[in-house]
């Protein structure tokens, strides 16, 4: 189930209205012309969906003297009003939901973070409804209404059904999301996969902005990739997606969770790292925090384990550029906490694997807590309201 | 330099206009509603448009007494004249052109193949003048102009400038091919990809039409892959895209040309295969038709060399659909030849590697001789002239 809204709410009611207000919002303040431009559309085209959008208070006109020709009439500039309408997003861990509310610029209100007390659906539902409720009660303070809620988490999500296939962390399958949390907050809810999240947020707030074609890869607990290719967030036919934690990196590598041998994820996901550091300084490291700090220390077997998995990433990440050309990655996750331990592999790797031009693809960094991963969970509610 | 047509040629000049008639082109013959609804545009803009096509003879309106409802005007269909116009398409291999004269529905009116002299761009630009000139005198029997010429050929090729930046098997680097070929032979040329070209032509005539998501992966001296991603070929921000040769399948694989090991190309395309055959059955064979041949005759050691082949090949097409869930992968190329040998170990191969649902994705071969690549060829030069 896609969460339904009421029709009155927002009024773009066709695609090339929705696009018009993406791309304000993603590239606002805007002229008309500019937006005409930027989305394909006729100018006529963009006028029309802009006069409700500005009725209904989602736009707003600057009367902008340096954009003002010498002649004709004034070429105003259009943008979001953000405090119209106000979103929560929750990012959903093995050990904790990590909320935020934010307008609909996707600015970040207020941010929390809440433990879980248990893996079972039923537990991280009522906690993941208390703070969602929590955040709405925040919103009251602004006198905005909550216009939706995005729940983002890693695994195989069906965003079109508001379900959960399969789960690793909290080790789910099946699991229909969006239909129990929707009766329970009161709000329309958008289930996705936290790395798709996290892409849209990247692509209307960050650094994607601009972009036809980009990749955003995150390291830690898993490995994970959003991809956006011809100016949309891959979903994939049958809901899986960017499941670069599993294409084969390494030859020697040891067996995956997924049945088969040397995956990305089994060479340089945390508890890879973690099991590799335990076996090569024998050393009884108690997590990746440890195992970080040992590597920090000088060990050398600790920073052989990082420099393998850096150059792993960076083949796999060499494979994402050699299918689909992007024009950047960015690679994000808590595993940038290691960064400086395999930065150099990562760009060795990259550029051994690379084939021809694809190797011109520009490769950053990007730190994003994750309070910004719940921010991309409000990005999908967002979404899901603006109709795109 | 993409190719430039008079402006008055074809009557669509902007992204929607070019829109309509290729889902006409594709789909139809179709009433203008079931292309507004296709195109996702209103039924006026589609009425907008295929007026000025109507009068210019690009498309022509069947009153079709099926269609027509009881009551109201007659939802009468439109549909593509494709003798409105000609193209031709040339395929270049290593050894020589394959290059068919077709319509503007992509239907071949004559194929013909000419041997290269010499693989230098001259001799191989004029080979393919000459033939590119036979063709269309032979399109004066059909007293229609021929308006445009695709070339396509295997390699690192970029469409827009028209150049070929990296040629395996001409050995060619940087070579303006568009231009000299568009000077001398008096038409607008598009160059692009091979795989790419072919992909177009099964997007809009083959087997994935009415698919916004598939792939397309040939198999052969080289091993390439054609994407469509969110109803677009993939061509990379760089101009490389599809390189599914070198996604790294075998732990234990041979070292690939590119400079890495184990690439499915360097244990699954023509000359990995042939090298391999002669050294575990220490038997002198000639080419791969003779490997084909002592495999079909039961030598166990060939049989292990393809089964290795296709359980790659089966890995290869994982990884694609592990990154971007097409709804489809169609395997073609001189390879199929052998596919009785490996048939099995490439589904094997590929359920084996398909992370989760991405294992939905139907595999399915189609047999392409060398004239559909030219057809590919020409399809390219039909989307540079209706602006697609
Ligand atoms: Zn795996
Ligand atoms: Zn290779």
């Amino acid at each position: 189930m896609q969460p339904t809204f009421p029709a009155e709410t927002f009024p773009a009611h066709t695609p090339a209205a929705s696009q018009v207000f993406t791309t304000v919002l993603a590239h606002g303040p805007l002229t008309r012309l500019d937006v005409a431009r930027r989305a394909g559309l006729s100018p006529a085209a963009v006028t029309k969906a802009v006069r409700p959008l500005i009725e209904a208070g989602y736009l707003v006109e600057d009367a902008d003297a340096e954009a003002r020709p010498a002649l004709g009439r004034p070429a105003n500039r259009v943008r979001v009003d953000g405090g119209r309408a106000l979103f929560t997003g929750l990012k959903v861990t093995g050990d904790e939901i990590i909320g935020v509310l934010t307008d609909l610029c996707c600015r970040i209100l207020v941010a929390r973070r809440v433990p879980l007390t248990g893996r079972a659906p039923r537990d991280v539902l009522a906690v993941a409804v208390d703070l969602a409720n929590e955040l709405r009660t925040e919103a009251d303070g602004f006198g905005v209404p909550v216009l939706g809620l995005g729940i983002a988490l890693a695994g195989d999500v069906d965003r079109a059904e508001g379900t959960v296939r399969y789960s690793p962390f909290l080790d789910w399958h099946c699991v229909p999301l969006a239909g129990p949390a929707g009766a329970a907050s009161g709000l329309p809810v958008t289930v996705d996969n936290d790395v798709r999240a996290l892409t849209v947020a990247e692509q209307w707030f960050g650094d994607g902005v601009g972009l036809s074609d980009f990749a955003v890869v995150t390291v830690g607990a898993g490995i994970g990739c959003g991809l956006v290719v011809h100016g949309r967030v891959v979903s994939g036919a049958h809901g899986v997606a960017g499941e670069i934690g599993h294409v084969p990196v390494d030859p020697d590598g040891p067996p995956c969770h997924c049945g088969n041998r040397g995956c990305l994820e089994a060479v340089a996901a945390d508890a890879a790292i973690l099991a590799r550091v335990r076996e090569v300084t024998g050393s009884d490291v108690a997590g990746t925090a440890e195992a970080v700090a040992l590597a920090h220390r000088g060990d050398e077997g600790a920073r052989a384990v990082y420099a393998r998995a850096g150059e792993a990433i960076g083949r796999g990440i060499a494979t994402v550029a050699n299918l689909l050309g992007p024009q950047r990655v960015i690679i994000s996750g808590e595993g940038l906490a290691a960064y400086d331990l395999y930065a150099r592999q990562i760009r060795d790797g990259f550029a051994a694997a690379a084939f021809g031009s694809a190797a011109r693809c520009e490769v950053r960094t990007r730190p994003l807590p994750f309070e910004e991963w719940a921010r991309g969970a409000a990005a999908t509610a967002i979404q899901s309201f603006v109709g795109r």
